[in-house]
């Protein structure tokens, strides 16, 4: 049984400890926060105790970690939980700076400790169909990736200005889809943005809606087109054109019931956010972490992916500034 | 070149006219009406003649007559047309009485004349597409069929009075449809009607919404279903499910827009009426027709054909007045 | 916290231990099951009690009784729970014989407990949308009601010959959904049916293909499909027409990835069976149990209900015998 | 009436003649071409007279030429027949060379007789209908663009070393939908490309994957995507994100029936080419040509617009050649 400690109590802590407990292979033992009052409901919530870090921390009956505290704190929490002997689930993105993540990265590795990071799409039915068909050979060799991935609607502009921009805050996920379906980085990353849904999050430095062109060593091509708005909801899908055929991965809607009427005929729409689409990825994401640790092997998602998709996102980030493309590798 | 005579110059005459002109192989000779200011109008869109229904009949210069006239003359011309050793092509239905059909079926075999019965949905590409997927085994051995037709709007009580009734009138088609898919009539009928949809019908002695079970000799089962009302337009489905899968004849929409938006994601409606959802139906059917005298091969859809569907017709009639099942070798 | 006990501990029971388990407000006591083995390997897994059926049933501690036993024991321990004062879960049918689930009725009335059937469609959230669209007047008035349902493969023919038959053991569920959409129970039934897929069943006296129309005092119709195979699966739609449109409720299907191949443009099968189809509608189930005991309000869906539902399989039951409709009120 | 006289008498100018010939208020006078056994084919088959190119262009009654020969050659008969007097149909692209184009443009602007180019898809009637939406409001504002565009099957490597290149002969159509659709050309062009489908095209110097992003004045994005291979088929699509919802034009299949077996749900491809898919949309076009020359109005596609299109295509190849962005202005 997997003892297992949360550092930080807000929502998306909250999706994790539902996870832990109802897995039959982990069980959750503490859980911190930096407003004590959060780690006190949450634990009332799953029936554990609510603790400082440092206790959490070091506790050596505490098996694994999970670092669900803001995006500041990631690294350093990282290289103390893996310098404290744990193994450590840490959610997306790594760190704001690439600098500072690679350097995280570093002594991570060093401590020889598994580090997963929480790119929860990865397990997502649909994706991982999606792949399956691809390595199964069932449309040849992948040539043309299309990401949308859309959100329904547009953060606060103080949000954004501490998020990191789009492309480290919203894109990072597809950054990671398109690494985990092309199986290797690209070469080339070509940025276009814009603040077309609100000016706001333009005058803030930030773009609302962008299109990422990437093309790989072996002449391959992806394209990322991101929204912060969409009317009907979060629109989540994957289109890879191959060789043979392509395949996509459509949305997941509320409900399968069609009306049929004289104003036409109407489906439901896409569910609405993160927590409802995702439901079955965060299940089975934790489910990936403790099955590679009872196993011994490789984390599913690695704390290198995620310093991969961080600095795709830093070469998209440069490259919508200077109007030009950007080679990853003088990132 | 097969020089053609329309009787009749009714809204299907038009839909004929068309077919007859736009076909290589045949040309439009001259048009009659028992109102002659129709066939005058006809003629003068076709460039043919507006002539008398026995001048028609009578110029040996004309290889086949086409009947669109009013249903109550169909057996009369068609054994005047065959007598005057023409080929025919007649809308359905042959007659309202399934005597006088029969009587007129005698006749015309008698003749050794080709008859073709107009059931235009034999050509439509879509059920088309099915039968010949079932027929080249993709779903096995046929098991339980379903047919869905209703159409948009019910029509004038006036004209219900006259129609034969909506076994007779409108689920006629969809007898025809069962034997074309099922390659053979019935067993028994199983009727249940209502006039839900407009209650003068009902008091007209009709009904407007019915289903229709029918066992088949080797256990098949088949289910017809009508509405003279779909608020959404013309819906025309067929449903075949077999010992390996099932095949589907899904409606043919008005465009492929799709529009996503807080209400929902809404797609175009089906097309409204025949004239748009069987276009290609009409062109493929005086196609076969013009093909089967040139080659001298049966016609796609014989007079057995329509004379069979009648009796079906009759026998649901039948059954929803008796309240139960009709064998279809009592009628 | 509502305490409960499940007879019997079969594979439905573990679906229903894991709803108990899961909700907030109910736990699981104990289980009994009438080899005890069963009993002590369910209760192991859900860390409750194996007892003996009357040990729960006579524990004044327990609130609540679930009855997942086999279908000749249902209504002995309805009436055996109520009279301990158990508010009682039972799966259905509620018996093979409508006399004695009618007598059952009787008992269970008279002793006031509440008794709650488990007709799990009902909670299914597309089948919920359906309703909550028709009961919003998006459809106007109901008019024809089409459901189909088809197992993905038959059952093995001992266990079809103790099955009370085709439209007792699997039909039942759709003459409930009828209910449920309708909101009132036909006056006619009528029912053909054959052995298709396997003569044997036929040998054994029952049906595994059959369709059902059922007319209702103010003209509505609908029409049940079922076949004990669907080589792509376990086939569920509901399709309603209605005055101002129609609605259809239509698969779950595994995943969202469509292929596009030479061969065709390929989507995902309907999920396989009940246990992926209904696994939200389970849980849905058990929470309106649940609540209604909370909140003192009506069940869900009745005994009442239940006993309707086998009184329309016995009407259907005698129609495919006799060949001819069936009025409900004279069974 | 409208006299027509075609140059060329390849493959577009049989679908031509036939749109010219079927249309009540135009008649296909006579057709050249540079091989007069070809025209006379042609002529043959509609009737008409197989002339030289000048025979057509000096022949007072004929009021109309449509070009559809070779693209060298496009701007010096636009030239010859505005200056002889003609209202002209041209085939796109009006040429490779922009400079050539822009001369052709002059001339046949001071002749002040209309120049109609042949970009038929924007007489899709699926495009249309999703330019209507938009016009009529139903998603608010355009923001986000995508054009979908694959070819069936690569061209043989000789036509590629003749053809422009794909920006000029393939690509061309979309930046032209891009410009109908958002109702002003961008002002920067950002192309990627590839020879991944066939490594000779790539020897040939040109690509046969490419995407394109393209941003405007006021901040909208479009980008589009083009392969010249889909083993399923021709696959043209459009998908638009405005401020309140999206709208997609999706694929025209080959017919509308379902197979459900244990291999999946398969549907039909899309109709295979563009003579399948655009049919309606050349018939459209037509019609469009001679009700602006009946009416006086503007041509629906203009010279200028052809000018437009080639413009973005001599970006977009210096853009993928340059490996950075292109103003459109700067060409």
């Amino acid at each position: 049984m997997l003892k297992v400690g949360i550092l930080g109590a807000g929502r998306i802590a909250g999706v994790h400890a539902a996870a832990i407990t109802a897995h039959s292979g982990s069980t959750l033992v503490a859980v911190s926060d930096f407003i004590p009052a959060n780690a006190e409901k949450l634990a009332a919530q799953y029936g554990c105790e609510a603790r400082t870090n440092d206790a959490i921390l070091n506790d050596p009956t505490i098996d694994a970690v999970l670092i669900a505290t803001s995006t500041d704190t990631h690294s350093g929490f990282i290289e103390a939980a893996t310098a404290a002997g744990k193994a450590v689930f840490c959610e997306k993105p790594v760190d704001l700076s690439l600098a500072r993540a690679q350097a995280c990265q570093k002594l991570a590795s060093a401590s020889g400790r598994p580090v997963m990071i929480g790119f929860n799409r990865r397990f997502d039915p649909n994706f991982g169909a999606l792949k399956a068909a691809l390595d199964a050979g069932e449309i040849g060799k992948a040539e043309l990736l299309s990401i949308t991935s859309f959100d329904p609607t547009p953060p606060p502009v103080a949000y954004v200005k501490v998020s990191g921009g789009l492309f480290r805050d919203m894109m990072i996920h597809d950054f990671d889809m398109a690494n985990f379906i092309m199986g290797t980085a690209p070469e080339t990353i070509n940025a276009v943005g814009t603040s077309i849904v609100d000016p706001d999050i333009g005058l803030a430095g930030d773009v609302d809606t962008a299109v990422v062109t990437m093309t790989y060593a072996d002449g391959r091509i992806a394209v990322i087109k991101n929204s912060r708005r969409a009317a009907y909801g979060y629109d989540q899908r994957v289109e890879l054109l191959g060789s043979k055929g392509m395949l996509q991965a459509q949305n997941v809607l509320e409900n399968t019931v069609v009306k049929s009427t004289v104003d036409g005929v109407t489906g439901a729409k896409p569910t609405y956010f993160f927590l409802q689409r995702y439901t079955a990825a965060f299940t089975a994401e934790w489910a990936g972490f403790v099955a590679a640790l009872a196993n011994g092997t490789a984390m599913p998602v690695t704390l290198d992916d995620g310093v991969a998709a961080l600095a795709m996102a830093g070469a998209a980030t440069m490259s919508v500034k200077t109007g030009a493309p950007v080679r990853l590798d003088s990132i």
